[in-house]
């Protein structure tokens, strides 16, 4: 199969976005929302509180995520939804009033675009809400309700509230809150790929899709890909699948995952025994146990494997999600475990994904605090953020760290060094994650090289067509050298 | 106070239409609506279940009614909601699924107004429904939720599913079906306002409120006029309310009530002692005890001294609605009762509404049996529908039928008359009630008289510049006499 995936996404570098904690717009544009009362944008998040952030907040805030290199937003889902979170999708087809309705994510995308700026959406397919109208009219009219067979019923009465009693239909997870489409019946099939359609049509530039490993009925994920590559062939399709995902990326499906395979060993080799188990014991991701050099390069030669170099090209890569710790927290706030991991990210095969706040040290412990409001600028971590911008700028300057061929150069110890090779360019990648200097000694095919990024101790003699290097780095560093060919 | 009604209204003969159970479209046009399973259409309507009616349906009858002299449709709710009836309302913006959604109306409106049909919604703004997103939230975030105030919370845990506890919200008439909003918060008013704003602007000609006297909130009715008549100075705006309604009919709120106050009297006088007390005696109007002439024409010279006239001529007049058995039934399916009736319906000051099927003989006692689904044409009774169609064309005809003054010129026994004045022109209208011919003798000024309708024996001779008319009806007839000035 020839496997096509989107080339913008090859060089992106995205911001994920919890909309209700980025940023709420300073001008009021909907006079529904005068008087609504939002819990203080500083106190600790609560599991069902709204703190009010919306899409004019993010179109305001769009040259702050341009000045730090941002191309792309993937936001967590904004469709009108009775959770904070809004993954108890009410209607597919209405951004949340508090978000500022679809005006505001047709001003946004207007924005964006004009930027350059794409945008990616959470698509939550598998499970609606109590609220959702096909679920609600089955809890108003029982037997009688027409759209029995969209979801699955398993006796009478239902009780969608009241815990006491069993819940008498199926909920993701068992949760009743969730009521679970039945994705065999064509109707809730049609119903879900025409919303897949639709959004396109309006603009987006793709879709993330939640637990998208939940439906197996045969053929539609497939389906998915067909409708939503027939509006807009470039069009990004990501599936949250934690693990091994060969399964959905044969190229038929879909153009990469959230890339927790990543995530996982570049925290444990970076944070190493500074990962708060208890931060990561749940999430379906392993930062635990630490890893040396070579647990990580095996880790990592093993990922990049698993699936297709067009694939790996769009995957996307993170650190932290509204699903896990931040890193930072996850870390025991070790800012360096942070600085390290980032620069892995940054100089990783795929799409690199950014965290709100992570950027500017924003720390956080699991769900609900890991989706604290945006921090005042006065809060902020100028050090961290400078590094991040810098990061991204690399990433942007050289194709190689896009584009690049990925190959394993060193390992021992805590350090770990890498090329990524582009034609008659090559980039040297070492990082050192111990907490003493660290030397590398290896060959590399092409002429001397030159320190791009750090500040490491750097011998190097030509030898034939090869260079050898001798690179000594300071504890807790990376760097990165040009080698041309 | 410069009292302002919308012409149009003066000439319409309405027809109401329950949408789930008037017609179903011959083609599929949505793909979501496939595998739905309806109850049979034929089959005794239920509570709860739904026939699958829907807008398809109604454009493709569109010639059907325009046959009949139709010229404005009043529908009952179409909004998505989870219910038959669709009182529940779920979301204000989104024509129902199962009508054909937005995109029926849009048609359904085009081809209404190609014919010069106009089209009235029907707005519930009193209460929404337990799915309603606002109250929804309520449900799913408690205290948390941001739209507290837009209901009447009284106290947790909110029991929305389970009546066995208390419901701790205001719901109307205590049904927690329908939550009650509260009309007090500015935003909540806003929403209302702005929706009666949208619809007008996609073209709907008018608003049929629903309860609307239970919105006691000072000012909401007339800023809902001013703000819907910004829109289209012309809109209809006409509540439902059973009773004296002098309070709405000032001009500043309602142009006209839904005009149970002559439904009432005209059913007690055309029926008498043939109605079945079990029928009418839940409904909040008064078909029973029987009325005579007399007693008939004292409510009905109540009634028109009760508004201004600018106001009696945008009324809208009914014999039957979803809310009561149908005519045919109340009467003991004594049709001439009915034929009676439709005789003062349509020669009456203001529109008269046709509730759907009352002209091809549909009985039905209380909900849900008056509900049923419009029969198949081998059933119809062509006789009185070729009844309504001629006393239709009849008031077409006659402006004075329209917009003649009315005085009432005989009342003995069973046998009542009246005058409808308009310039140079009047029409003389007696109906004989009872089972016996009956005599009406009687002076009016002008000429000769025409017969225009029926088939009485009339002696007329010229009194100065008066005409001296003897009038002798047969049991149970009606006739028109067209006199010139």
């Amino acid at each position: 199969m020839n496997i096509m995936t989107p080339d913008w996404v090859k060089d992106a570098v995205f911001y994920q976005i919890f909309p209700d904690r980025f940023a709420k717009g300073q001008q009021s544009y909907s006079s529904l929302v005068f008087n609504v009362p939002y819990e203080p944008w500083d106190a600790p998040p609560t599991l069902q509180g709204y703190k009010g952030g919306d899409l004019w907040g993010v179109i305001e805030q769009l040259d702050y995520l341009q000045d730090l290199g941002i191309n792309a937003i993937y936001f967590t889902p904004i469709f009108q939804s009775a959770s904070n979170h809004r993954y108890h999708t009410h209607d597919y087809y209405q951004v949340d009033p508090i978000l500022g309705g679809n005006i505001a994510l047709e001003k946004l995308l207007d924005a964006a675009h004009q930027r350059g700026m794409k945008v990616v959406l959470d698509g939550v397919f598998n499970h609606a809400s109590r609220g959702f109208f096909f679920f609600n009219d089955i809890l108003e009219n029982g037997p009688h309700s027409p759209w029995l067979d969209w979801f699955k019923v398993e006796g009478w009465p239902l009780s969608a509230y009241d815990g006491s009693h069993p819940a008498n239909y199926v909920g993701w997870v068992g949760n009743r809150a969730l009521p679970e489409f039945n994705h065999d019946n064509p109707d809730v099939r049609e119903y879900i790929m025409q919303i897949g359609e639709y959004w396109l049509k309006q603009g987006i530039d793709g879709w993330r899709l939640d637990v998208p490993f939940e439906i197996e009925t045969p053929g539609f994920w497939q389906e998915f890909r067909q409708r939503v590559k027939a509006v807009n062939p470039e069009a990004y399709i990501v599936g949250e699948v934690w693990g091994d995902s060969r399964q959905w990326l044969d190229g038929s499906q879909f153009d990469g995952v959230m890339n927790y395979l990543f995530t996982g060993p570049t925290i444990a080799f970076c944070a190493g025994d500074r990962v708060l188990y208890d931060l990561v014991k749940a999430p379906d991701y392993y930062p635990y146990p630490p890893l040396d050099a070579q647990g990580y390069g095996e880790k990592i030669q093993s990922l990049l494997k698993l699936y297709p170099w067009e694939i790996q090209l769009t995957q996307l890569n993170l650190l932290s999600s509204h699903d896990t710790a931040r890193l930072l927290s996850v870390a025991g706030e070790d800012k360096d475990s942070l600085k390290l991991a980032t620069f892995l990210l940054l100089t990783f095969p795929g799409a690199p994904s950014i965290y709100y706040g992570d950027e500017v040290g924003l720390p956080g412990r699991l769900d609900p605090d890991s989706r604290r409001g945006f921090p005042a600028p006065e809060q902020w971590d100028r050090d961290l953020l400078d590094y991040h911008k810098q990061l991204i700028a690399l990433r942007h300057r050289y194709p190689a760290l896009r584009r690049g061929d990925y190959r394993m150069i060193w390992a021992q110890g805590l350090c770990y060094g890498f090329a990524r090779c582009l034609g008659d360019s090559q980039l040297l990648v070492l990082v050192n994650a111990g907490t003493q200097s660290a030397r590398a000694t290896f060959e590399s095919a092409g002429g001397l090289g030159q320190i791009i990024w750090g500040y490491p101790e750097l011998n190097q003699e030509e030898v034939g067509q090869d260079t050898r290097f001798e690179v000594t780095l300071g504890a807790r560093q990376g760097c990165v050298l040009l080698q041309q060919g």
